[in-house]
């Protein structure tokens, strides 16, 4: 990849801490690449609250440095001081995204960290939470790169694959889930051609997909939404990769709108289907994707989405941001830890409970 | 309606030329109603080339409109010196789009009008030549009131229909094709609701059906057209009602582009997908689908949509302006004669050839 989308920054090659978090502002992309240097907690709860960073995996990765960030320069004297410091920073970042479930989880894990470690030194502690952040990113990294391995199987040289919104590596540390693959055939000489919806309203696709392929050299055609049917009725696509917010145990998963309408597409014209989404997406407390809540965001996004209005004043509009696509319209859900296949039930749950070495634990 | 798209306005209440043609811009909806006052055939090329006026049957009213307004001051001393003169100017409007199949039918007919009558004196020709003009806008608007009455026995009270692009009273002289059923059923004092798809690149659903709707009193409800088949998963929607470009024999229907996926999400969710246009969009000649050729447009709809760049630089696009819905995924094809259904090859050659007398001649 030529970009980092979120890492850690130390002030001085030769110790971890200080440092800062540096990320890009997708915000800015594709016109600007920008990237910002973030100190403050402040800072970094609206980088999160305003989509610079998106993506669950980039969000933990990013609120778990923003707490070392937050607390390196706390004038404290005990480390369980820091351990309150680290509680009200975290607290606070929590609040940022409601819905992101890897935001909790991975400010949580610094948290854990924090009471582990209490009764070091505060420099210690820090050093040990400064530790454990890019602990945080280099599981991601290799979650990234396991599904690519696995998805990459499935390709062959010359095909294209049609993907919906971004789950690509500005979702992630690296590599991204739904496109992890694209990226590893690529290095293993295959060429890949995606077809990126550009997914109204916020035009993920159009802007994040297509800039990150563009970046690396991987050929990419944007489309609009409602183009894809008539692509897959040419033939011009083997295969979908979707990535997904959140996996129900029968299988259903839930990932960007327009996601559900495009698995019917790939249905109708027999090409196979895939969520690409590690495990730390299977909610098997959920039965089925019935029970996930769909998130209906402001109208604007439809209406004003470009700084141009494009509807009549007041006109009413629907905007559910998610949808859930049933199980028995995906082909299989590639994760860290392998290929489930229906039924689901079964093989979620089987590969949920493997270990978190996922290079070793290769199932098919 | 409280809009006329296209008319034509005498300077004297008293004369019916000379006058003008006074359209609606519809590039300037749905932010400004503009009306334009068009006299000069530079004038009429312009908005017909540049979407200020669309929809294969206003098109056609307008340019027959615009013939009477380029003559009307031609300093001639017989008929068959303004014979020539329509024949330029027809010639000269006939080459704004290419491909509206409607813009030269009734250029053609207008220079039809002009032979039939090349003995007249100038100035009872230019009568005869308004007349005819107001004859193509009055047939207009009987056919679009058939397609409603026959698409209105369809709806019930409280249903909502989705529809795609625009086929309402901006595309026709009134009332439309897709959304003539809506008005006639509002007429009769049903309250139907409409979901329009945006339909991107160019926004037509947002745009032109969310203003003409709203400026009825309909309730309508923009969805970008990803979310289609979330709102039909949720039954919100009890039919699909688009309009036509063209239909060949077997019933294969060419529209806007999504047109082939809604129907697809139609299919899967057993909801009922009619195609409304009048039988002059009939290509019986064409025997297939297949044989109907798709215009690809410009990447700039797609990568500078709202006035921003919304994808990287350069970065390739496909961008079909249409895609051809196949005859097994339409339940009926509603033309001004009655309804079509399965088998098309049968049904729709029956209804092409009856009378112009569409109130007369209703076929369930």
């Amino acid at each position: 990849m030529q970009f980092r989308t979120v890492d850690w920054i130390p002030e001085q090659s030769t110790r971890l801490v200080p440092g800062s978090v540096r990320m890009i502002d997708q915000t800015r992309l594709p016109n600007e690449v920008i990237y910002l240097n973030l100190h403050k907690p402040e800072e970094m709860w609206k980088a999160i609250k305003t989509l610079q960073v998106r993506g669950a995996p980039a969000i933990g990765v990013a609120a778990a440095m923003g707490v070392v960030a937050a607390v390196q320069s706390c004038a404290v004297k005990t480390g369980s001081a820091l351990v309150t410091e680290v509680d009200r920073i975290a607290d606070y970042l929590a609040t940022s995204r409601p819905t992101a479930v890897n935001l909790f989880w991975a400010l949580n894990r610094m948290k854990e960290i924090a009471r582990t470690h209490a009764h070091l030194p505060p420099h210690d502690l820090l050093l040990r939470l400064a530790e454990e952040a890019l602990t945080i990113r280099d599981e991601d990294i290799a979650m990234c790169r396991a599904i690519g391995d696995h998805g990459a199987g499935l390709l062959s040289d010359g095909q294209s694959i049609l993907t919906h919104c971004n789950a690509g590596g500005l979702a992630t540390s690296q590599f991204g889930t739904a496109l992890a693959p694209v990226y590893v055939a690529r290095e293993k000489g295959m060429r890949i051609h995606v077809f990126a919806d550009e997914t109204r309203p916020l035009l993920q696709g159009a802007r994040l997909t297509a800039w990150e392929l563009t970046q690396a050299g991987i050929d990419v055609t944007v489309i609009c939404d409602n183009m894809a049917g008539q692509v897959m009725k040419e033939g011009k696509v083997q295969a979908v990769f979707v990535g997904a917010d959140r996996i129900a145990a029968n299988g259903d998963a839930a990932n960007k709108i327009g996601t559900y309408g495009v698995a019917i597409l790939a249905h109708y014209h027999h090409i196979p289907f895939y969520v690409l989404a590690p495990t730390s997406t299977f909610d098997l407390s959920m039965n089925t994707g019935d029970e996930i809540p769909i998130e209906e965001r402001d109208s604007h996004e439809i209406t004003r989405g470009f700084g141009k209005t494009t509807a009549p004043e007041g006109v009413k509009t629907y905007n559910p941001a998610f949808d859930v696509t049933p199980a028995e319209l995906i082909t299989g859900i590639i994760c860290e830890h392998g290929i489930a296949r229906p039924d689901y039930r079964e093989n979620l749950a089987r590969l949920a409970t493997c270990s978190t070495a996922p290079a070793n634990v290769r199932r098919r």
